[in-house]
């Protein structure tokens, strides 16, 4: 089933060109290095901040015109106002589909499927391109700024991946943008470390929510996690919240257009609800309740829909995809200006006296007066209809707004969005959930809260938090993440108040949720071939051994000094990436003297600088073995496709010589014995971040015990 | 050095007890399983949350009473209010010492590095008693309510751990407080597990940060983590917060006396400044260093001065240990009552609207009119010293009251605090660092801010919130914590827009802190003899073998059938607390078949029910073995000494008997080959939380390769 990913190799291959690399490598050095990797730090924090911003501006400019424009044609005629509208969002989802299907596939959806892939250790091709990047963020102004139901936050997240990942290999080297001096980080483990980074800088950026970032990395996407690296995210995100914060300061005065005013998702709801009581634990257990089940149901639909688009429509070419998006584009055109049609307009209440009503167009606000011809009218379809995402969240969540929507107008948006939603999901272009995620929800959580206040007559009642509840309801339900989305919602909407209350409603709802499915990444992950290990041990593997695992396989390995033609051949014959590699003691027994990949053996047989004619093995412990390899030659190169055996050329003179490969092998991989529990192998396996592990038989003798006290040193 | 201290087992030990009892126990007991680790989460947070509420009415009780009395008094006499004063606080610092030394004394000082180790894998005597529990509660009323320059929010996490650890216990053998039922916790593993819950739901309810207490327990005491489990731990969390507001709600009615006002910190700054300008960075940045250097400076004091009393001065009895806290005691009631007199008073400030001046007495707020004898006037070092620490945190945190202390005065409270503070760290009472330390850090962050707004005379500079980035610097110089103390630090004020701001700071001051020694909690743990693994493996490591690590020692080893004798005199004359076991196979080859664990060799040879007369194994895949023990025999008990190979009494006639070990070895530990480099098994060793580690040779072939694709099972 997962023919197209390749897994990353967390370990450190200890072979001797690393070996003499290490020796050379004096103090200064770590020193450097350490110093490199903050640095690396703050450009991904500096790179990812400007990201968002760009985005953001790109976005608001393009909604804000759309939308000022088409007031000011609706003025006049509606069927006007409603062609520019359609054709203007066309134009920007046909933009964004045609660049992803063109120039960046790998740039299409969320990207956290497969960056969480990517932090778990499998190598989805092509997510961390330079290209992918690119399409990524000019992708996304598109998609969004064309109206679709979709989020920029998701793709925010492999956008702060993609530059972490370019930064690590010194940028793009099919475009000719690297340079030798950053190219530092030589292993999977560095890389990983600076997605991780960028991951959470992703995040910070995306919510300006800097700690929401760092739990995002840590709960959500890597599965190994150590404290020092804690440290450098926390770092990263705080940068970001800096770069953001002084771009929203500059943008202040005016400079960026339509900007100024909405934008960068942070609904401030610190002037709504500050207690609560116990009856009011009641509904908002049920909006747990529902957000576990809408959620739930949500990832079952995009499931079915993303199986049947990856197995049938998307399999027809890249014009099919365009035209759906096109289609999809102008039936989101036509509800969200069509449905508010049909609403009546309301009267403007008095009491109200936070927002104007009907706010003045142009602006942002509550109380979009639409089509309505009185003064103090306004149509509440509209408000959240007709509207960017953003505000349309901001006025679900206003707090002081009590009469403002009615229950049919909710209804008919919730029933709406969510297909729209649902359908949109899993086309060809950059796609977020989580502001979708969050409309959704609120709009029930409105709707509830509408109920209570009705029921319990209370004045402290806000229907603003039961939106905000509803809407951290429906994301548990859906993505299951707890700590990190709890306090992205807190840091989103600036009030600590209600943590608790968003705590008890993620753990309903999440605990709803995983009674029918799999979290919303997980499943698409599964989707897409990417095998992502769990932090659980399955419950059948207490009962199997290593050796249980492994099954009747019949290992291929090689011994030390071997012949170019039988490499060649093993690595023809099958696909594996790791080779036992065996010697003979003095005595005549066997042993196994460590790993070799098939990457460093391609490497091998392409330089040929190692072959020799003697089948005698090279004295390792004279100090005359030549260098003929840096580190740098086996360092893979990050997202492509790398050599194959069928790259390189050998003439039979070569296949005739042979190859001593002691010097090339990781001379200790773990090993498990034959018959530990594949609980303990599983263990192993995932928390160490492992690619390959031999099952051997039982050891002979024990040479030595290490126990803790053994690991103690004075440094 | 370590003589004291065992590691703690964090392997299931899958002998045939185990595998017997999993067979036996069918999906049903899962459930089962799954529900009572819930149970106790629930537990555990309601106990915490009850806990800390019962501690801060009892100190702000007594505190309130206390200072009320003395007010009175000194209307007539001061002679008289100060011998009040300090007899009150002499009487409370005496309880608490008493019980500490007479029926506590695992309940001294903080308890955060015992707690540190105990989730490093290491177990320390005593801590997690019952007894040790009621005198932690008890001995921290006395401690905080005397006056001492102490806090109680460290003894809380201490407390959580207790309360998590009886739980997972079920209960106090020793006061036979325990019930059965509740003992499905047979694990290591489960009870560290727990003690997490516990560790976070301690922070929590000291902070009121729930979220704060999920990444300390995150970031500061584990070493391993598992998303299950963060998942649980947040959940004990929120109940703690709910616990906490409910009590809290409840004494608003004015039940709990003089509770209603003030304790349970939380300084709401939420009027603090909201913006800040790039000059106020390098200010800032001073502060950081600032609190990175007296933070180191704290640590290095604390250090000698408890070197010093655990090498001569407590060694002399619990009499000195008395002597000590009541003669801190009262140089405190001294200091804290006699330098304000020294000090003039000051007119009270007409701009100021928020506070009344002089604060009426018996109340809390800002200028305590001390001695002052009119109407308008109050004593600036009063406010802060002669006054709750709580109290006096939200007198240097106030926004808006941009006068109120003199430099001098700030200058004189820091220097002897920042004294008191040192010395009486490490007396015999519970005691905790972070409410001096915030005291220590808000002052010198004041001063900076006094003088920041004299220099750059901008209107929006608010002191308070230097005060506050203070106090987050010197908590980061000496605790060295990150991202668990941002986030504390933001629950605590209630003010997420300052978040870059004390980022910033604390990279700062860890930094400054790191250029000079360990964090406060390493140090101290070093002292006492918690060898602590830490996250990063040392760099001379990478040069080493695991051969190397274990010297030239000879294993102590038993063969698989073995004399009881020889059983006995291996355990008498070594004291390993795991042996391997080797058998021979049909062809005569050894044959390493596990791990024995001398607790389990204890209990064998205490039972005597497997004694045999012949040397000959059991055959382990008949059916017949008889079932003579079950896995509870196994189990260790908590915190207590276990048996000893002294207290077993055997006849001649035994320790001429055989017994057969196979059944109860450990079948499967963890191996690495001699030549493995000492880093990676650093490596293993912390992630996987193990106790031993055999080194064998090289194997001589590999049966089977694991890779990714053999761990992917559907369930
Ligand atoms: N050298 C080998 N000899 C025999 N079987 C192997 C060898 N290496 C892997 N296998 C087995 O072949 C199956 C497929 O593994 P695969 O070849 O994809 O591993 P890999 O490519 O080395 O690792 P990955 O795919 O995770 O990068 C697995 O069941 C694995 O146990
Ligand atoms: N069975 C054994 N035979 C020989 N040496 C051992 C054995 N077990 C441990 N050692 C070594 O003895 C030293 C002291 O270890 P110690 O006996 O304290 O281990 P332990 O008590 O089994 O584990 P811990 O103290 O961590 O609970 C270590 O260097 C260790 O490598
Ligand atoms: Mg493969
Ligand atoms: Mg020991």
């Amino acid at each position: 089933g997962f023919g197209g990913v390749e897994s990353l190799d967390y370990e450190v291959i200890e072979n001797y060109a690393y070996r003499q690399e290490q020796a050379r490598r004096g103090k200064l050095y770590v020193w450097y290095y350490v110093g490199v990797k903050w640095f690396f730090a703050l450009l991904i924090g500096i790179g990812t901040g400007l990201a968002a911003v760009l985005i953001n501006i790109s976005v608001e400019n393009f909604a804000g015109w759309k939308y000022s424009l088409t007031f000011r044609i609706i003025q006049s005629s509606y069927v006007a106002g409603f062609i520019v509208y359609t054709v203007i969002n066309l134009a920007l989802v046909f933009s964004s589909v045609f660049i992803i299907t063109q120039f960046a596939p790998a740039a299409a959806g969320s990207g956290i499927p497969e960056i969480k892939g990517y932090l778990n250790g499998i190598d989805t091709r092509g997510i961390l391109l330079f290209r992918t990047l690119i399409g990524k963020i000019s992708g996304s102004i598109g998609s969004v700024g064309g109206g679709l139901a979709l989020g920029k936050e998701g793709p925010l997240v492999h956008t702060g991946a993609c530059i972490a990942s370019l930064l690590g290999q010194g940028g793009s080297t099919k475009y000719h943008l690297s340079t030798r001096w950053l190219q530092v980080f030589k292993s999977d483990r560095d890389r990983r470390d600076l997605v991780t980074c960028g991951c959470a800088a992703g995040v910070a950026a995306a919510f300006r929510a800097p700690v929401g970032g760092v739990l995002f990395a840590l709960e959500e996407v890597t599965s190994w996690w150590r404290s020092q690296l804690m440290w450098r995210v926390f770092f990263t995100s705080a940068v970001v919240a800096v770069v953001v914060r002084t771009a929203m300061g500059w943008c202040k005065s005016g400079k960026c257009g339509h900007f100024g005013s909405g934008g960068f998702i942070i609904w401030d709801v610190s002037d709504g609800q500050e207690d609560y009581s116990f009856e009011e634990l009641l509904p908002m257990a049920i909006i747990g309740v529902i957000g576990g089940l809408l959620g739930a149901l949500f990832n079952q639909l995009t499931l079915y829909i993303t199986y049947w688009r990856r197995n049938y429509l998307h399999k027809k070419g890249n014009r099919v995809k365009i035209i759906e998006a096109c289609l999809i584009s102008v039936i989101t055109s036509v509800i969200s200006f069509g449905l508010p049609l049909f609403r009546k307009c309301s009267a403007c209440p008095d009491s109200d006296v936070t927002s104007e009503c009907p706010r003045p167009p142009g602006m942002y606000g509550n109380y979009v007066n639409f089509y309505c011809t009185k003064d103090n009218e306004y149509n509440d379809l509209a408000t959240i209809f007709f509207n960017t995402q953003d505000d349309a969240i901001r006025n679900l969540f206003s707090a002081k707004t009590i009469h403002e929507y009615s229950a049919q107008s909710l209804l008919t948006f919730l029933a709406m969005f969510y297909s729209l939603a649902v359908v949109t999901f899993g086309t060809a272009v950059p796609a977020g959930q989580f502001v979708p995620g969050i409309m959704i929800g609120s709009t029930y959580g409105r709707l509830v809260g509408m109920f209570v206040v009705r029921l319990y007559k209370k004045l402290n009642i806000e229907e603003g938090t039961y939106a905000l509840l509803g809407a951290a309801s429906f994301l548990g339900g859906s993505m299951r993440m707890t700590v990190s989305l709890c306090v992205i919602m807190v840091e989103i909407t600036n009030n600590l108040k209600l943590l608790p209350l968003i705590m008890l409603v993620l753990l309903i709802s999440k605990a709803v949720g995983d009674a029918f499915n799999e979290g919303l990444y997980e499943e698409q992950a599964r989707l897409r071939g990417i095998p992502l290990l769990e932090s659980r041990p399955k419950n059948l593997m207490r009962k199997m051994t290593a050796k249980e695992a492994c099954g009747n396989q019949k290992v291929s390995y090689f011994t030390r000094v071997v012949k170019v033609a039988d490499v060649a051949n093993i690595l023809r014959t099958n696909s594996h990436n790791g080779f036992p590699v065996v010697d003979h003691t003095r005595t005549g027994e066997t042993m196994v003297i460590g790993l070799i990949l098939r990457s460093h053996l391609l490497v091998l047989l392409q330089s040929k600088a190692d072959f020799q004619h003697s089948p005698l093995a090279v004295d390792m412990r004279s100090q005359s073995i030549p260098i003929r390899h840096s580190l740098s030659d086996f360092v893979k190169p990050v997202s492509s496709k790398g050599l194959s055996i069928n790259d390189i050329h050998l003439s039979p003179d070569d296949l005739e010589m042979y190859i001593d490969l002691a010097p090339f092998v990781n001379p200790s991989p773990y090993v498990v014995p034959e018959d530990m529990s594949l609980t303990k192998v599983y263990n192993l396996f995932r928390q160490l971040g492992l690619r390959h592990i031999f099952v051997v038989p039982r050891a002979s003798r024990v040479i030595g015990m290490i126990t803790r006290k053994d690991l103690l040193f004075e440094d």
